[in-house]
């Protein structure tokens, strides 16, 4: 859908080249149904390995962490899992001590359903905020989930979906290992905030610490740099587990496959924001260090001004300078700034240039928008991704009702 | 319009008379005309004093300020000004030196028809960035404007208006001193951005050092605290102008009557942000410290899913627990936090309250939603004062055309 997601600052020397259509790792498979929380449509699904796989994962940094996320953050410590169960309609957060019984309590239900123990099992769920957990039902229904199995990791990828308008898998191979991705955001009817799950699945052979240290790398500079709409979800949740079937593999090709894949991924989430039209590229070079160039990529993404402007496909150089110039602790030179839409040059030292505005606005009907900022300051370089901003955000927002 | 500011967490002891029609204090006048910067509406505005005045002022904290900030930032050094000149349709921003030199000749060509010198006057642009500003139609235009002098404020404050829905001037008594405020904002179709401009005068005898201190207090808990979409202006602009003519005042009564009016005023600017339908009024108190009451105030007054709640009139908790708690680097503990919405509890201790919501839900429907967190932390407070998120919004922004 993205070919190519490299920007023209982070050239990716081997291009990587997803599975199509995607498939599981070797011993990983899911299962999706309907247990009542929904009226119809499938609301708890369930993946799993055949054997115990070494696990990572990183979680919402929002202080009202939903109690999955709780009890999440305990389970992860042990650094195997077997099996990740998630539920949507009902997000199980604030609804306090009473909440994380029942987080456990449907982490036990899946584990015997699994044949496992329940700190094996990752929970996730989403949906409103502050109803109590439909336990019972869960309970009842993952009985029997396990002759459900599939081989497709679209299955589980369109059983978490909110408002998502299509599923979101993919894979690809590292030597004889395969890395599974599959995601779901950042959409809003259902659950009430863009909450984003990431799942990676790999049948390579990796200790727990070294997955954090990769997820944790890969993570940074793609789901972290990930923004629909600047609200961060109370249940946000990315795990990776790998079950070693496939035996080990070269660390730096894995580290370079996972990185690939989290940032593909982030940009189909990001194009798939909610009411989202376009997926917004901003790469920001030239900054004094990363910190200051990742907090000025992630003002473009996050301006209204400027996510209006793609909305409707005008080069408007001065919203550009302004969601620049509006990071105030970064230092920056108007003098030295330089900025490109869609590769051409529009801004020289801090002055709009003379350029071919049919042109640009034009490009700026692409389905992809990217725009570059060099601050002329050093040498860090970062890129953030969002999307516009259309009606379509405001109608599923204002129309959603949370009780 | 909105009877009485104060939230229950800082009552006005005395509470401020504002005139009706707002009026000039002694000796003040203003002026507005079409000089061909748009096709017929007025374009040029003038407010002068009939003597010289103390003045202060504070600027966009935005690194591409526009021409005329970089020489007011001068201009204000000499703490005297005769005369404010704005014009719209054209920002003189990212227009670099030559833009800075065709505002000195705006300021020089007020001050020949003023009878004062260039540095005694405050100019304003606001309008499309990065087109030079087209000062001959201005130098000709501005001539014999001190024959149109007018005493309504009004008259000046809808001169400056761009997209804003009605003019904003408001008076108080301080003694036998007069404060006038004059404002625009925060629209967006003409300007790129939510340019604010607010201009404040007054016939009390106070220096401008004292000028100074005081309006930086005022501006630090009002306009400071307004935001309709987070995105700051290269142009925004404060001035007050204090010409004696009224003697001597209470100090501190003028501080509450100029807070006072510059807290009205931002009430009134939220309000009429563009496409808002509602003014949302945010509270936080129990912060360790101020700055941190004022982050979490602004984050729920930024959130778009809290402004698209308060648009569709969904007391959604999840939401306002989301903006909490989305303040990384403020210390929040859940089980501590508490929430309002319109005066009813509905969150205790971090888990939602079983509140009355269909009742709750009425409540929203008016023109002024309050919402109110208490950290349980300490005993800092902050309001921050902000709008709802309507596609009115994105209509204006997305139809602009920048050339």
């Amino acid at each position: 859908m993205f070919p190519g997601s490299p920007t023209p600052d982070r050239p990716v020397s081997q291009p990587v080249h997803f599975h199509q259509p995607a498939r599981f790792p070797r011993g990983f498979h899911n299962a999706s149904r309907n247990v009542g929380l929904k009226p119809t449509a499938r609301d708890l699904t369930l993946f799993v390995s055949d054997v115990e796989a070494n696990a990572a994962a990183v979680f919402t940094r929002n202080h009202f962490p939903g109690a999955p996320i709780i009890l999440g953050r305990e389970t992860i410590r042990g650094g195997r899992l077997r099996a990740i169960i998630a539920n949507s309609k009902c997000s199980n957060v604030a609804t306090g001590d009473e909440g994380v019984r029942r987080a456990r309590r449907m982490a036990a239900a899946a584990a015997a359903e699994v044949g496992t123990s329940a700190d094996r099992v990752l929970v996730s769920s989403t949906g409103v905020i502050g109803v109590p957990l439909p336990i019972e039902k869960i309970e009842v229904g993952v009985k029997g989930i396990m002759g459900d199995l599939s081989d497709d990791p679209l299955l589980g990828a369109e059983g978490i979906m909110t408002t998502d308008t299509h599923p979101k898998a993919l894979s690809v191979s590292v030597g004889e290992a395969t890395i599974t991705f599959v995601a779901k955001g950042s959409g809003m009817i259902e659950p009430n905030m863009a909450t984003m799950l990431a799942y990676i699945f790999t049948d390579a052979a990796l200790d727990a610490a070294t997955l954090d240290r990769m997820l944790r790398e890969a993570v940074h500079v793609s789901f972290n740099m990930l923004s629909v709409d600047t609200d961060t979800s109370t249940s946000d949740t990315c795990a990776i587990l790998a079950n070693g079937l496939a035996g080990a593999v070269d660390e730096a090709a894995f580290q370079a496959a996972l990185t690939a894949g989290c940032l593909r991924m982030t940009e189909i989430l990001a194009r798939d924001g909610e009411g989202a039209e376009h997926l917004i590229r901003a790469t920001v070079r030239g900054a004094s260090d990363e910190g200051e160039a990742r907090r000025v990529a992630k003002s473009l993404v996050n301006s209204p001004l400027v996510k209006t402007m793609v909305h409707g496909a005008d080069p408007n150089v001065g919203r550009l300078l302004m969601a620049v110039g509006k990071c105030f602790e970064v230092p920056i030179a108007a003098s030295r700034t330089d900025a490109w839409i869609n590769a051409t040059p529009v801004v020289r030292g801090g002055m709009r240039l003379d350029f071919a505005d049919a042109t640009v606005r034009e490009t700026l009907k692409a389905e992809v928008v990217e725009l570059v900022v060099d601050l002329g300051l050093g040498t860090a370089t970062a890129t953030a991704y969002g999307c516009d901003l259309t009606k379509g955000y405001v109608d599923e927002n204002a129309a959603y009702y949370s009780s």
